[in-house]
């Protein structure tokens, strides 16, 4: 299947977000990309859809305010399931990150109206890295 | 960034619902307001989006008829991710309802025709309370 | 609610797929018939929504080269959620299914350019099977 890797901001309701990781695992706001790619476009009403074009990253929606937020979530899908020791058989150690990024999700839509997502008061966009430091990227959609 | 929180039906497309949920974990079925609402607009085929504006809820569907799946469903979340024991540092206690509302996820998108949600035969739409009981806020929009 | 089970082909932008597994657990690809269906309805630019009407399934992007990447997906659900043994009240013995097809989800939305699916190098699309085998209905629209 033919890839399309060039598409970026070629039509004004599609772009492509690059979004860098530094860590193994890391949780990555990038909600202002979102907003302020959303305003460009001109669009009034509608949804952003956001997709990640990866199988060891996911996307989720999540408190901006306390860091301890993504810290805790990190732990937890940590504790549950381990890079080591769950008796993986995939041979690039990172099964437990693969697992994640489906129980996280590889996409996720966004209301907005008047131009401004319609996130809650303590909603951020997040990628979330478990097989980190990397450039990831997301495809953007506003419908 | 300006929250919009008077948008409720001022587009026929768009809409403010509100779930109460009575327990700090719950699920409520919402489902008949949601095709209600599909009904009043008019819309013959296309998808629904809900999206819930907060952190320590969110969206999904499963089986409305027997309550024991919702009750087996939280109680198997409450083992794995309990609210206090796995060393979390957020200092408000919820950090399990916070992890638990990004497993589920803050939106789900469903398609309809003829008016009429494309739900399976025993699926319901469920707020996912995890840190209740509150009035919590369901953005829906028909596309 | 009237049900709709004969919406198949009827519109060029929603298709009934149909995904058979044979085993309880099972990660069953099907990115093939989904881009196959995308090119048969001509359209550009968009999203494709899949949404499974069960209870007990849901849908995933994931990697797609190594089978044991979906096998470790579902040895580690497994291991996080038994069949047996976790006090289940619901009298079915499939509460561990409803619950990880909550976990992973009932819907997938993925963007598409030139009629093309925008997945990554190693992304497939799959029904997450968890308690087959049976033949599992998936609504497609093209957005």
């Amino acid at each position: 299947m033919t890839r399309h890797m060039d598409y970026c901001d070629t039509s004004p309701a599609m772009h492509l977000l690059k979004v860098r990781s530094h860590q193994r695992e890391e949780l990555v706001e990038f909600t202002d990309e979102v907003q302020h790619k959303l305003k460009e476009s001109g669009a009034e009403e509608g949804v952003v859809i956001l997709y990640v074009q990866h199988t060891t990253a996911g996307l989720t929606v999540n408190e901006n305010a306390d860091p301890d937020v993504p810290r805790d979530m990190l732990h937890a899908l940590r504790t549950l399931i381990p890079q080591h020791g769950m008796g993986f058989r995939h041979g690039e150690e990172n099964s437990d990150a693969h697992i994640k990024a489906s129980i996280v999700g590889p996409s996720i839509t966004v209301p907005f109206k008047d131009g401004e997502l319609l996130l809650g008061r303590w909603q951020g966009i997040f990628l979330c890295e478990f097989d980190g430091g990397r450039e990831r990227k997301v495809v953007m959609m506003i419908r």
